[in-house]
């Protein structure tokens, strides 16, 4: 490590009030993508952070005439952009950091035992919805640069920020953004905007995401929830759901749909290498989720194999009739169920759809019979895992926190696609989320002490891709 | 038609205000039992009204120390038991009106074009809950009594008053009730709580109650919601949900548990033959619930016999994971459906409870992995066809409507069994609800042309009893 890293590690030990602070006014901006809530007044605030921090900042819209109506269905959310050039090397390589500013809704917001959106501090924790994913990343990488501009007026390596406000509901549009702006956003190197800590302190290095297709079915029955004594004459939309999503997956997991798995590549003998490789703390993780087998019974290299590279058909909503307390007899007007299929490398999202479609109708269930809706369908990108960059992130993680680990593939997913296909340079995920963070679920949480090491760990990265 | 009779309807047509009136005051009393809200309010609200009808009138609890806390969940709610001994005839005939107060919980709440607690009147209609089920009939009953006694200072014949507050949650302590109030309720009919006029305006005298066999099953996952990430490697509870459900019964709605018609006892020829001439308006039933063709295409003698003799199994609720807008990505720790069979003679709910049980286990189900709890259940039942009170009834229903239709059975659920059981006397079903009046859906309403006529024949079954 130089002496200016040990001079930027002092100043982010000594600062970390400052970071946690401007982290809380963040998660206090109730910034919900699903609902298009807040996101224009989170990307002025997150603005004025960054401006404070030093960093050239913008507002950028995708349509120019939209300006301050991002919270409008129709139209994009704006994302955030930032710019420091390095005066000393201003020739040199270009980071541009990758971010979100938009949450996952708080439900059930019963099961929080803090206000979601208060960003309340207990001992090492700060709990609140985004206070890992993605606001409490973000932070990291504003702060090593604020950091570095304090101490020495300047950055190592130039730096970009792009944050956008759609992430949670699959960056519908940042293809667009990419598109439009991809001059401004020439870099020659992306670092992903969130990454794991895994339960022994080590930073989860991936080079990879799943791809996402998210459809929404409908059965509809009767034109209104009728008395349920009428389940005799009246046909249950309910019941027709049931069966269609029950032709669609085997109790082991396996999608049913035809051709599902047809386009999928296989693993590439360097990938197999590293992912044969990859620890995975199986009991920590089953004891975690109260579970005492993994789907299928899948052990050992078999259970990371299917993290990293497997394709899922996943049930995250199902509503019909009466869900409250006790008791009431009606046949409901209407069934749905929301299913987000995970995809790997190389499905391709609207064809895996089609085949949703076929799949329905040729087991008997028309269009009337089951509408299905696409949310959103993202494809899943993969870095190569012998990219000079990879090196450089995993060298400057080992200094900070003592060992690191690469990985093939996050299982989750993220719009790498675009950024690989547009800006053509690769992607590596890095952060400072612990694996059991609770991201997505109540009770959300960041650790204190890996935001401090994170911070320091894309400190130790600028300076690294220079060296 | 007697003197008396052309007497008391006159002053029935007179006094249609107070009758709205008084209805919309019960109205305005959320008496939700699926909630266990307001019952014990609306009790001493109900019992005021009885009070100023001339009714003599008690709130009994079911245990003494209990007195003023059946809003608690553990506690049954009062019953409110009125009495009116005729002078003239004290010796002669008891009619039991059978009622309840309670009513179904009011959602989907946005889809009600008016408050649902208002008891809003438009032209012929009173809108809310509870409007016809069963506050509605509940005030035609009364009416009846109280426009007697002012008229006369008397009652043709004895009259009693049962009302209950958990009917729509099937009526868990009426059958202890009945017991303990025994010698009180000591009768030689009752006219049930409820029943329907038809699209030609003749009222359906029902002789019969399906029974409701109530259960919820229940899978669990993970301990908390999870990120669907994980769904390589996790069991998803709503998929478990599905699988359980499709076992249970086939796209015909024929019920796939094993033994669960063994004990369904045939229609009697005379049942039979009332069935078969009963009036079944298909095309105009098929128009209001905006369907074109009944469950597995049963039409005409068919569609009745189903309706009035048939078991079913209905999802009445289904819920798990996200239910809002937009997408959440998430692995449910729950999954739960609500599902209610309606049962026909001499189904035993609680054989058919453990049916269901031995089936789930049967399919590979252990209790671990779909918890099954019955939330309640009451056996069908029904009077004879050729019972002289039936006659009675018809008749009284017949000068006042110009015709009536016989029914074996209704398809709709109520204790019929304990009163049956318990009082060993007839039950005979009438009432003053239009068949499409939205009973436990949005815009309940009743027509006040309906509660007029039902008034009146109530008051005229009083005077035909003891002719």
């Amino acid at each position: 490590m130089t002496m200016l890293n040990e001079i930027i590690n002092k100043t982010i030990d000594v600062e970390m009030e400052g970071l946690v602070s401007d982290l809380q006014t963040l998660i206090q901006c109730p910034s919900v993508s699903a609902k298009r809530e807040g996101l224009v007044e989170c990307a002025k605030i997150l603005s004025d952070i960054m401006c404070n921090a030093g960093i050239k900042t913008e507002i950028l819209y995708l349509y120019n005439n939209y300006s301050g109506s991002g919270d409008k269905k129709d139209i994009p959310p704006p994302v955030v952009y930032g710019e420091v050039r390095s005066k000393s090397n201003p020739n040199g390589p270009t980071i541009l950091f990758y971010n979100h500013y938009d949450v996952q809704p708080e439900d059930p917001i019963d099961l929080w035992e803090v206000d979601p959106f208060s960003g309340k501090v207990e001992g090492n924790y700060v709990f609140g919805r985004g206070s890992a994913d993605d606001k409490g990343e973000l932070i990291t990488r504003i702060k090593a640069v604020e950091y570095y501009l304090k101490n020495t007026g300047d950055v190592p390596c130039n730096v970009k920020f792009i944050i956008e406000g759609e992430e949670e509901i699959g960056s519908i549009h940042i293809e667009d953004y990419l598109e439009k702006y991809r001059q401004k956003l020439d870099c020659d190197v992306v670092i992903w905007e969130f990454g794991y800590i895994d339960a022994n302190d080590r930073p989860i290095i991936s080079l990879g995401m799943k791809g996402l297709l998210y459809v929404e079915l409908t059965a509809r029955g009767p034109r209104r929830d009728a008395h349920s004594s009428l389940a005799v004459l009246i046909e249950n939309p309910a019941w027709r759901l049931v069966r269609a999503l029950n032709t669609m997956r085997d109790k082991n997991g396996k999608i049913l749909i035809k051709d599902w798995y047809k386009d999928v590549r296989d693993f590439t003998p360097e990938e197999i290498d590293i992912v044969s490789n990859e620890p995975f703390d199986e009991q920590g993780f089953k004891k975690e989720y109260g579970i005492n087998k993994f789907l299928n019974d899948v052990r050992g290299v078999e259970a990371i194999k299917a993290y990293v590279g497997m394709p899922t058909c996943n049930i995250a909503g199902l509503a019909s009739g009466y869900t409250n307390e006790g008791a009431k007899t009606i046949l409901p007007a209407i069934a749905t169920a929301k299913l987000d299929f995970r995809l790997v490398p190389n499905m391709v999202p609207e064809k895996q759809f089609e085949r949703i479609k076929i799949h329905l109708r040729e087991n008997g269930f028309s269009d009337h019979d089951i509408e299905v809706k696409l949310i959103h369908g993202e494809a899943a990108a993969r870095t190569p895992v012998n990219d000079p960059f990879v090196k450089q992130v995993k060298e400057s993680a080992n200094e900070v926190f003592g060992t690191s680990i690469i990985s093939v593939s996050s299982a989750g997913t993220g719009p790498m696609h675009p950024f690989v296909k547009v800006l053509g340079v690769p992607c590596i995920s890095i952060g400072s989320t612990y694996i059991f963070a609770r991201i997505h679920s109540p009770n959300e949480f960041s650790r204190i002490d890996l935001l401090n090491k994170m911070t320091k760990c894309i400190a130790n990265i600028m300076n690294k891709v220079v060296a």
